[in-house]
């Protein structure tokens, strides 16, 4: 099982609707990301700045299953809004990826 | 148990270093950790941004512990070469908190 985490930067002012919606994700998304294989998925906010980690057996696969996924279509047409564009990705890569450069167990 | 991040900054030209450090943190320093009640502790990093995620049962208890410790006060001298200042702290802040705004298990 791989931990993995990438960070997206909201839109100024976007915090707090970001947040309700988090609240209140639609339970076929829940249940897509969890048949998509993710575990332990957290979303850190501070500020503007979100970090989202996670378990997954292969990211790659579960992001290509999620991305097929009309209901995934629908939820990223919602929170579109709030998000700023991404930062450059390096080759190869679907989102701003961190790396896990320490781990206790 | 809670889940906690905070995030911190390296200063530019700090992230090999930095890298380096934590390929080879002091065992003793590692035993503290342990002692301390953290688990599942991750650095992630993406250039010069570290988001550091753990779990506690009682982040100020432990955090007290740690800093109480000469280990860890000879740790925090090697490592402060390559932080940037901390951003402004909200108050009763120890570090420059990240909050959970979704999880899913």
């Amino acid at each position: 099982m791989q931990r993995v985490a990438f960070c997206l930067r909201l839109k100024p002012g976007a915090a707090e609707a970001y947040d309700k919606s988090h609240r209140e994700v639609w339970p076929e998304m829940l249940a897509l990301l969890k048949r998509a294989g993710i575990s332990e998925y957290s979303i850190f906010r501070r500020g503007e700045l979100l970090v989202l980690s996670m378990r997954v057996e292969d990211f790659d696969a579960t992001w290509d299953m999620i991305e097929r996924d009309p209901v995934n279509t629908r939820w990223q047409k919602e929170m579109a809004q709030y998000f700023e564009p991404m930062e450059p990705l390096a080759q190869g890569e679907r989102f701003p990826m961190m790396r896990e450069v320490f781990y206790l167990a």
